[in-house]
C-alpha cells in the first residue's frame, strides 16, 4: 500500500438513548498516520477503508498490543480506552472529504485544535448538518430532548444539573488545551479553534471553530469563523473581526503579523502586516477612506475594500472632521518594498 | 366556579438555613390551569385561593392520584416530586398580581422562559425586592451569608465550590431549555428570558429577564431587560440595545422583524421592521440624523427619537463627513405603504 | 517587638505532582496582624521572620489553641484547617515586598479582594512571573502539564473534566465573595479585584486584578488592570477603560465619582468626577476635542490628554459634523468650585 491516509483517531464519547453519537473525545488524533499503524489496525481485523469502527475493549486491547512496537504512546492510550465501558470508536479518514458522521466531524475539529492542521486545512463542508445540538453539562453531553428529564431527576436527588452550553460545538478546553496558551474564560473558545503557542485569550476574547491565531498574541476581541490572526497581532477588548469581507461574500478575512485592532474597533476587510485600527473605529468594506501621504496630505479617497490585505496601514477617524483616514507608515512601507525587492 | 386562574406550578427548590426560599424549579408550569386541575387540588384539601402551599410527599402523592385522569403528564411529575426529600411547593396565582414571594417570582419567570407568556405578559412589579441575592454553585443555590462557610468546608474535603453567579437571577438553562434554540454560553441568558424557536444566542449574546426574541434570529449582542427582538432579526457581535428610549424613560425599546444591528453598533430607540444600523454606529434618541431621499439628497435633519419605531430605515455614519445619515429603502417603503392601505 | 507586620494568612491549597504550589485559598487573611497573633505563632515554634511555613495538622492545632484567647474566629478557622489532609501553609509578610512565591502572591491577591488593601495598595511587582499557569477545573486546580492525563482518566470513568479557565489568575468568587455585591457572571472577575459594597457586575462587566470599584456602581463594561472606578459611577455595556493613559505609558487610568461611560464607549484617559462619555464614543489621549462653553460656542481645541482627570465633562461626537466635543456642565462646575472653596 502506498496510499497516504488523511487522519485517524481512537475516541471515547457519548451517545443518546437511541445510540446516536453526541460527541467524541480523541486523546491523540493522528494526521497522515504511518503505514505501520494502519497495518496494525488491519491485522486486528478492521477494514481501514471504512471510516467508522465501534470497538469493544477486546478490539482495543488487540490493537494496543499490535501498536506497541511502532507507537508506544498511542498503544498506551488505546490500552487505557480498553478499560472503559464508555462507547469507543475508531475513525479512519482515508481522504479529506466532508464529514459524514459525528465522530468524523469531531476528529476534524480535534485535528485543528491539536494544531495538526491549520484553519481551512480540512474540509468541513456540511459540518453544521452533521453535528447535533447538545446540552453540555457537568454530567457530560446530554441530548437536548433528554435534558428536561435529566434536570428533574437531578433535582429530585438534590443535585443541580449545570447546563453550560446548548450548541453544536463544545468548548475546546474540555477536549484539548494546546501547549503554551492561556484562556481566561474557556467558554469562548470552540472546539475546532486553532491557538498558536504564546496565545492569550482574555475574558472578552472569542475564537470560533476553523479560526484562530498563529501566536503569540493577545486576543481580547472576537475572531469569527474562518479568520486567522497572524503572530504578534493583538485584538483589543471587544474588537470584532467579521468572518468574510463585509458585503463581499467569499473572501475570508484575516490579520497579518504585528497588527493591532483597538478596543471596541472592528474590521470587515482582511488586513496585511503591521496594520492598526484605532480604538472604537469599525472599518467595513464599503467605508470610504481618505488616504494620506507621509505629510498628511490627501492622496485619494478609496473604499476600504480596495485596501484589503495591504500592509503598514493605520486607520483612524479624525476627531474634528469625522473623516476616516488611512495613513501609510513610510518607514514601514520602505521596509516592505525592500522585502518585496528581495523576494 | 367560573373564575379563570392565571397560573399554577408544582416546584422543588432550595431554602437557606433559616428556611427562607432561595429559588424554586418548576418542571411544568401551567398558564390558565383548567378547572379540573384546580378541583383536584381542592379535593386534596388545599385552598386554591391561597398562593403558597408547602407540600409533603403525602400531599403530592394524593394530588398526583387526583390528577391522573385529567392531566397524566402533570400527575407523573407530581408523583416524582413526592419521591424527593427536597423542599416542595405548590404556587397558585389566582390573578396576575405582583409577586409577593420567591416561589411566586420564580413561577412568573418560568412562565416567560417556557414561552407561556411573552415579555411584559406578566406583572413583575417589585420582583427585585422579592428575590434574594444567591450564590449559584455546583452544589446548588447557597445563601450568600452562608457561602464562606460552605467554601471552607469544601476546601477541607479537597473539593472546590464553583461559584458561577452571585445574583438575584439564575441562568435560564438550569431551569428550562426551550425547544429549537442554541445558547453557546448559557451564563448570559437569565431565567425569565423568552427565546423564540429558531433563536441562536452566540457567545457574545445576552438576554435579560422579561426580554427576548420571537425567533428565528441570530443574537450576538445584548438584549436588555424589557426588549423584544422580532423574527428574522440579527443582533451583531457586541451590539447593544438599550432597555428604554435613551433619555426618554418609559418607552421600552424593541426591534421589529428583519432588522440587523451590525457588530459593536447599538440603538437607544425602538426600530420598526427591516431596519439596519451599520457596524460600529450607536444611535441614541438624541442623535441628530440626516434623512436622505432615494437619490441621496438631504430631506431634513431630525433627532433619532422622531424615527422611533419606523420601518425600512438604514442608519450609517458617512465616513468622510462624519454625519449620521438615514436612508429609506424606497421599494420597502412602497411595500409598507401598500400593507398599510390594506390594514 | 514593635515592628508592624504587613500581612498574614493561614491557607489551604493545591500542589502539582512535583509538590509545587498551584494556588492557595486563605479563608481569613489579616492585614497588619496584631502582636498577640505573631507571638502565638512564635510560641508554637515558627520563626515569624520567615514568609513560608508548610504546616502539619499538629502545628495548626497548636496554633489554634494559642490563638483562642486573642482571636477566637481565626483560632476556629485554623482548627478546621488542621482537620484537612490537603496542603496547608502559613504566609507571614513582614513587609510589603514583591511576592516571591505562589502563596505570597495569592495572599496579596486575597488582601485586595477582601478589601483589606485597595488596588495599588500592595506591591505586586513580578507577580506574573511568580504565578504558574493553571487549569481550573471542577476537580480543582490542575497543572497544565498534567491536564491531558487527568482529562483522559475522567473520560474513562465516564466523567467530564470541566476546564473553565487556563490562566495564572483564578476567578475571585471561588475564593471570596465580599459583602454587598452581585456578580452576574463570575468568570469575569479575577482574584485580586476590589469590589466595593453596592457594586453590581453585570454579565458583560469585567474586573481585572489590582483594579475595581469603590462602590456602589453598575459595571457592565471592562475595568482593566490598575483601574479604579469611583462610587456612584456606571460603566455601560461593553464599555472599555484602558489600563493606562493611551499612548502615555505610566499614568494609570481611573474614573471619579458619579461618572457614566455609555454602552460600547471607552476611555483612554482618566476621568474626574461627574463625567459622561456618550454611548459608542471612544476617547483616547490623542483624540482632538472641541471644548464648548455653556452657550455651545467653541473655546478651543485640545487633545483629550489635556483633560485627563478633570471633572464635570461631557464627551460626545456631534452626529452631523463628526467632531468630538466636550461640554462643561456649568452648574456642576460652580458646585465644584463651591466645594473646593470650603475644603
Amino acid at each position: 500500500m502506498t496510499q497516504s491516509y488523511f487522519a485517524l483517531g481512537f475516541g471515547i464519547g457519548t451517545r443518546n438513548s437511541r445510540d446516536e453519537w453526541l460527541e467524541v473525545f480523541f486523546p491523540r488524533p493522528l494526521l497522515n498516520p504511518d503505514q505501520q499503524t494502519l497495518d496494525a489496525i488491519a491485522e486486528c481485523g478492521h477494514d481501514t477503508s471504512t471510516p467508522l469502527h465501534e470497538l469493544s475493549s477486546e478490539n482495543l486491547n488487540a490493537i494496543s498490543s499490535a501498536l506497541k512496537s511502532t507507537d508506544a504512546e498511542q498503544a498506551e492510550i488505546v490500552g487505557k480506552l480498553a478499560t472503559s465501558n464508555q462507547p469507543k470508536v475508531l475513525v479512519i479518514l482515508a481522504s479529506d472529504s466532508p464529514p459524514n458522521s459525528v465522530p468524523e466531524g469531531y476528529l476534524k475539529l480535534h485535528l485543528i485544535s491539536h494544531r495538526l492542521v491549520k484553519p481551512h486545512g480540512t474540509d468541513l463542508t456540511g459540518l453544521f448538518g452533521v453535528l447535533p445540538n447538545v446540552a453540555w453539562t457537568n454530567a457530560g453531553a446530554i441530548a437536548v430532548d433528554e435534558l428536561a428529564e435529566a434536570q428533574l431527576e437531578a433535582r429530585l436527588r438534590g443535585d443541580t444539573l449545570e447546563v453550560s452550553c446548548v450548541d453544536k460545538f463544545p468548548k475546546m478546553t474540555n477536549y484539548i488545551v494546546p501547549d503554551g496558551v492561556r484562556i481566561a474564560h474557556t467558554a469562548r473558545v470552540r472546539l475546532g479553534a486553532y491557538l498558536g503557542e504564546g496565545t492569550t485569550i482574555m475574558h472578552e476574547g472569542f475564537v470560533n471553530f476553523n479560526a484562530g491565531t498563529d501566536g503569540p498574541g493577545m486576543i481580547e476581541g472576537r475572531i469569527s469563523a474562518g479568520v486567522v490572526v497572524g503572530s504578534g497581532s493583538d485584538v483589543g477588548g471587544g474588537a470584532s473581526i467579521m468572518g468574510t469581507l463585509s458585503g463581499g461574500g467569499n473572501l475570508v478575512n484575516s490579520l497579518g503579523t504585528g497588527c493591532l485592532i483597538g478596543a471596541n474597533g472592528g474590521t470587515g476587510i482582511p488586513l496585511g502586516d503591521n496594520c492598526t485600527i484605532e480604538a472604537g473605529l469599525y472599518i467595513t468594506a464599503g467605508t470610504k477612506v481618505v488616504l494620506l501621504d507621509e505629510h498628511g496630505h490627501e492622496i485619494e479617497q478609496v473604499a476600504a475594500r480596495e485596501l484589503a490585505g495591504q500592509s503598514n496601514l493605520l486607520f483612524r477617524r479624525h476627531s474634528l472632521t469625522g473623516a476616516v483616514q488611512c495613513l501609510r507608515n513610510k518607514s514601514a512601507i520602505e521596509l516592505n518594498d525592500e522585502l518585496h525587492a528581495h523576494n
